[in-house]
């Protein structure tokens, strides 16, 4: 591949320009996502064994990054995981005490947590064959995961999702970031993470906005990817509103399985070309989040971002009244809200800062290339399109008004 | 690879933790770096062609981020970068005005520079499949490479290097970053660029502490990898010295070329095990850059931790003395010092933070495992240990001040 020219030790002379030196890097990045119940019971050995993969003989240090909400839910938490590294002392220990960290997407607003773990893995001494454990939703797995991929250009990074959106989506794939300039996800990298430890037990706790939020992105790519999978979430939208533990089970191992096949098996994981994140309904989502300040959870602004672009898509013709009718009945019936008056705002002034349509131009932007929307052909088919009827969006939102 | 379960959808009972996923990535980058003269004139195309690689219709934006010194020594080049634009006006545009950023180390001590690239980013509203344009010495293009890489994930990069150093060495890789906390490159990423465009031209206005430096990194590999190139710089000492440009011209193509081969063919260019970057004579070099604040280049640092564990290999028995004084000479030949008082600090307290002892703990800290240093057997071949007598390398700082 590289092209040694032979040196000229005696004759220097001018030279033409020589030809230039190709690169080309092949990384290749494995974790696994495990599933489990009782992570922390010191009988369990699924993190004792995961932190020691590579088999040194010193025990591995660990720096725990913990969700404050987490901590509240959970107020043996603190305990049990001392207990266990104390009972796993061969496999691990502390790198310092736990930092404790705000949840929600809060922390993710400002720089101020990204450099408080900056400073405790230089006051530590933590190293790049250290990691970083980042325990909570997954605001708090984006923030920390963006500290650890800079810090030493990259600390190794366990997540432990204990929502479920971070454990059937975001937290099980490659992506970090915190937001800037009022923009979702402005600074971040790609990193694969070195292994994700999903706790069912984690999800008693949830109230149950958070609970119902993470099945908004299980619908998502059903409904691009999986029609039986749709089937599936329809059948049982009561029980999972009803908080089912094995429902939710199974839609969160089916939602993550899909999400990972689609970063691994898609050829561009990390969207170097115009290969395509499962942004369905995204668009609206994100910058429904930015309007009502986080008001709106990260799922119920996809729920809504949802039933906006399948409105759309029927209005469009693209997609029958019974798929459509279908999408916005399980949507309610899980109890997501399918509307809010912020998608009103400044509707002839698509480019106003407080416009919905202002999403549109700051997807594009963050994404880079064309525009490209996901819209439904039927319930497990997504395709894209380049081009959008502003004047349709408003009749799209008019519908989702008096649905 | 995926293992996607069978939903059943009308049997909703507790399960047993459903088996691990999966997960492997693969991403390749490949990146091409070239050699040039008066990059930015505007019959050379090499710059429209580069930019516009993925032929699209429209032109691509290019965000400039250039280093002052390189403003100061080249008054006509923002017009000649403008005038370029405006001829290749279908293949690139400049998004938003140049951003000047001071040179040398100091861009990267402080986190506004890349605070102020972030922000100029969201400003002119950069997309990810536009790019910035860094220009200037490693240290911009480490900082402005940082910024790039950060935000939105990750915007293309195009690296211009300017000097010796950054041609040959730092401006090829992989690798970008800040300093913070006192520690060099405690924060950055591992993201190759899209290309690098290397110009002789600029050679021209180095003062001779920047031209001599970067000789440091050539000698480097030379000396682990590559006993003929040795005997070049050896040959040539006076010639590079005496700035000779083509000497110089085979020199850096050389240089490159090793730096790229070892990156691309190690199996790890991102540092994930234990493979181990180019970094003989680099602990010392570090600490030195930090003790000095700054005062000593990379370059000359880079030369000083060469000689001090040329010298120590020598005391060790591990290489002939006359190979060790082929080194000592060659490095002094090319007006490098041998030695600085820094050396001599609290050499009895090696965990004092005035001490270089000191580089040795942060050198394995910010690569992670167990210490590992590179020493020579012979010229052409590196070795590694990862034991230190303190005391023989006390001897060889004192042989150093007296050489």
């Amino acid at each position: 591949m590289m092209n040694l020219t032979t040196l000229r030790p005696n004759i220097v002379t001018a030279l033409p320009a020589p030809q230039p030196l190709h690169q080309s890097l092949t990384v290749t990045f494995t974790y696994d996502v495990h599933f489990t119940s009782g992570l922390f019971q010191t009988e369990n050995l699924l993190l004792a064994q995961a932190v020691n993969s590579d088999r040194t003989e010193d025990p591995k240090r660990v720096l725990v990054v913990i969700d404050a909400g987490v901590v509240q839910s959970h107020s043996h938490l603190l305990a049990q995981i001392r207990e266990y590294v104390r009972f796993h002392a061969d496999a691990l220990t502390l790198a310092g005490e736990p930092v404790i960290v705000p949840g929600g997407e809060s922390v993710k607003n400002s720089p101020d947590w990204v450099n408080l773990i900056h400073q405790t893995v230089e006051q530590v001494g933590l190293c790049r064959h250290s990691s970083v454990m980042a325990i909570g939703g997954g605001a708090v797995l984006d923030m920390a995961g963006y500290a650890a991929a800079t810090a030493h250009r990259g600390i190794r990074l366990i997540r432990v999702p204990t929502t479920v959106l971070a454990q059937n989506d975001s937290g099980i794939g490659v992506k970090n970031g915190i937001n800037a300039f009022g923009k979702k996800n402005f600074l971040g990298t790609f990193a694969p993470p070195t292994i994700v430890l999903n706790d069912f037990n984690f999800l008693t706790t949830l109230d149950d906005r958070d609970w119902r939020s993470g099945i908004a992105e299980a619908i998502k790519v059903a409904l691009i990817k999986d029609a039986k999978f749709f089937d599936f979430i329809e059948t049982h939208a009561t029980e999972l509103a009803q908080r089912n533990m094995a429902a939710m089970q199974q839609l969160i191992y089916h939602c993550a399985s899909h999400h990972l096949n689609h970063i691994g098996n898609y050829g561009d994981p990390f969207e170097m070309g115009s290969s395509r994140p499962l942004d369905f309904g995204h668009w609206a989502a994100h910058r429904l989040e930015h309007l009502t300040h986080y008001a709106l959870r990260h799922g119920e602004a996809v729920a809504i971002g949802i039933a906006l672009d399948t409105t759309y898509a029927f209005l469009l013709g693209l997609l029958s009244p019974f798929a459509w009718k279908r999408v916005l009945e399980t949507l309610q019936e899980l109890g997501f809200k399918l509307y809010v008056p912020e998608l009103d705002n400044y509707l002839d002034q698509p480019d106003h800062p407080e416009s919905i349509f202002r999403g549109l131009g700051e997807f594009r932007e963050h994404l880079g290339g064309e525009l490209t929307l996901t819209l439904l052909s039927e319930i497990g088919r997504g395709i894209e399109v380049h081009e959008v009827d502003l004047t349709l969006y408003q009749q799209a939102i008019a519908l989702l008004q008096t649905f």
